[in-house]
């Protein structure tokens, strides 16, 4: 079934561009998948694409822009004037119009909207604009199948039909009072099952979640998911009916957030693919190279601030290695623990019960390792008994010191509603690498006095 | 909206479960959503959760079973006879009942199936515990509505009411031949708007998505996501409809992924969560927190074999951590990539291409940093020309080597059909701190010559 896109098929309609045979291209792309001509048209160069998006039936050409990625919509776009590109978006949901536009220029936004042929699409869409894109307003759909309480089931169901045309996917039918307020909802299946003679007041479902426009899309994320929703309805201040999100936007706005955290705990702190350009690569990476730089340099004067260890104690010096990667690896375990159950809402109980199970874990490791590198120093090697004890005590406290500031920067950051997950990867890292030495360095000084 | 669980809620039904005031109870929880009766458990005992589960509704307890997270039932499920379980599981779906009666020991399964009712229930039940969990078969469910094209509009919409009484959501209605083979599909919409006197045959769409039990759980997911599906049908081999998977379980699915592979990135190997216990959190900490003792020990190593250094050059020493630390950060970003490109399908060309790319990427990054460093050991650490023209350079070489053992790793494991994911974090971390240092120092070995 699936449908595969072979380098036989891109040459073909390439050379089919470039011969202008138009009747051709129809036949080969009539059949294909929105999404499967969206793969194709990032296969092809900027003007073979704009030369089908211009050709194309806009129904498909709609969807296909959607699909494509951020980049290459905007070169695609660019090509288009104002009124080839309000053409693709009649033919869009209003929550995809209004995602698209809020991509371009205000002047081209402006001279865009002016080319909307239908008035209530372009209202819609100018609603749509005024909320902030993470919000439930900024997620939602004007799109929706909405009846009145006060409705026979008979009305009702010639009512639907016609709503019914404009919405790609029924979920629930929204019931809402002579104000708009909404009230309940019924299925299809519902409606189905109903007698005939009965009113909407008498058969529907007065128990539906639904979320304000200001709600954050995290929050409807867990909503829909806890509560297995394939679409929600969204009131605005009053508890007017105002959209409704579907669960297809909320799986991909999942897969974005777990993308946009992994790459953080990696340290790219802005959003690429693979084939994103270079200089917006070096943009997302430079930042995090760069503290870690400092932290480097960080760490180089420490070690210089104690230079009798040089000439004293050298052996030490061999052992730093070993203190930052376990400092550095300690702290990102704890933080992406604490880090997850706050997005996840797994994580219970106030810090200080979390600190201290972080504590007791970091004991459990930190007298494992520090037992093992005891006895590897002094036989292997050959420390002196103070330096192998040293080294072991030092290990243990930079395990304890990094997993308790891997847990309490989290904590701190999500108090000050800044997203816990910034504080993974180098940011962890590099911070403990600093106290990591330092401890180190400050320990073998008590012990062993130089 | 929102229903939040307060404290006062959970101590009122601790001593309701105490006073065995079964009626007050009842009366509290009848209109509980069964996800928050799952939150309700989890706060409980596990005495009083199990004392729950026998005194509420079959219909709502199963559910929360299913919402609760698989440590929490397995010790519910433990208090529980074989009978009391089959009761539970007659009113899921086939397909979390099959989930969570493999989660029992053999034994239990043979006399749980053993107890349940519903021959037909307990049948697919056994079916679905054939596949493989990850796959499409163990995903899927039996529950769905299919019609067969021979059979007329108005007999079909008979048929399906009663079909769709077993079922919790109609996505789609399936389309069969009269040998169970999948046709294709209609909508509940195109069937309400279909000319009643008409075959399913003159009506239904033939081309629809499906997927082959076969089938793994990752390209499910992809495809679901790129056709925008809300449910896709299930062949066996033979193309005959077996079952059906919704999105709900995708959506659990991809989170779980998610979240199974920033920990992998943040080096923690078990699937563990905050309240996970003490034993589980250090069985999937320790073994990373050793891999990178073992890698500190290697660094401790390779500097101890590079003694003259410490006597003649001992400055270079202080600039250890600098270059673990930036071949760590280059080596997570690059895998990083490489393992979000192969995950979503965006990492096209082949290795070179991307290995060109990554190195290019690593000469700007490492010519900035390398810079910037050169001076600052100058002017600030004082050391010598040769010396930091030896750090200099020993930065750009490090950072071109981690960008491509971090590019390189993750495409040698998914060739092997290991998970790329386990590239990330640690693993990459640990060998970049090795690689790094020994190329440090042998090339300020050349340069300076010791």
């Amino acid at each position: 079934m699936q449908f595969e896109i072979s380098s036989e098929l891109i040459e073909k309609i390439r050379f089919l561009i470039e011969e202008n045979n138009n009747e051709e291209i129809l036949l080969h792309l009539e059949d294909v998948h929105h999404a499967d001509l969206a793969e194709i048209l990032t296969e092809l160069s900027l003007e073979e694409a704009t030369y089908l998006i211009k050709l194309l039936d806009h129904e498909k050409t709609a969807e296909a822009l959607i699909e494509l990625d951020e980049d290459a919509r905007e070169r695609i776009l660019q090509l288009l004037n104002p009124r080839e590109i309000a053409q693709e978006l009649e033919e869009m949901d209003t929550d995809d119009a209004a995602d698209i536009i809020s991509e371009l220029t205000p002047e081209r936004q402006q001279s865009v909207i002016a080319e909307l042929v239908d008035e209530e699409h372009a209202d819609h869409i100018v609603e749509l604009l005024r909320y902030d894109e993470d919000s439930a307003g900024g997620l939602m759909a004007k799109e929706l199948v909405k009846v009145n309480e006060n409705w026979s089931v008979t009305g009702c169901m010639t009512e639907m039909r016609e709503q019914a045309e404009n919405v790609t996917r029924v979920h629930s039918i929204y019931v809402v009072d002579d104000r708009n307020k909404l009230k309940g909802r019924l299925s299809l299946k519902d409606l189905l099952t109903a007698p005939s003679n009965s009113n909407i007041r008498d058969v529907y479902i007065p128990q539906v979640d639904y979320v304000n426009v200001h709600t954050e899309g995290e929050e409807v994320a867990r909503i829909m998911q806890k509560y297995d929703l394939e679409a929600i309805p969204v009131v605005d201040e009053m508890g007017r009916l105002v959209g409704r999100i579907t669960i297809d936007d909320i799986v991909d706005f999942i897969k974005e957030e777990a993308e946009k955290d992994y790459q953080m705990a990696s340290g790219i702190s802005e959003s690429v693919e693979a084939d994103t350009g270079l200089l917006r690569q070096t943009r997302a990476r430079l930042p995090w190279l760069l503290i870690g730089m400092f932290g480097g340099l960080g760490a180089a004067s420490i070690i210089n601030g104690f230079e009798t260890i040089m000439t004293t104690f050298p052996k030490l010096l061999i052992f730093v290695p070993l203190i930052q990667a376990t400092a550095g690896n300690v702290g990102v375990q704890s933080s992406a623990i604490v880090v997850q159950g706050l997005a996840n809402g797994t994580l219970k109980g106030n810090i200080f019960r979390r600190l201290f199970k972080e504590i007791i874990l970091a004991l459990v490791n930190g007298l494992s390792i520090a037992i093992i590198v005891f006895i590897i120093s002094s036989f292997w090697f050959e420390t002196s008994y103070n330096e192998s004890v040293s080294i072991g005590i030092a290990l243990m406290s930079v395990i304890i010191i990094a997993a308790s500031i891997g847990t309490l920067i989290p904590f701190m950051l999500d108090k000050n509603n800044i997203d816990p997950a910034v504080a993974t990867g180098p940011f962890i890292t590099t911070s403990n690498d600093i106290f990591g030495i330092l401890t180190y360095f400050l320990i073998a000084k008590a012990i062993l006095g130089f």
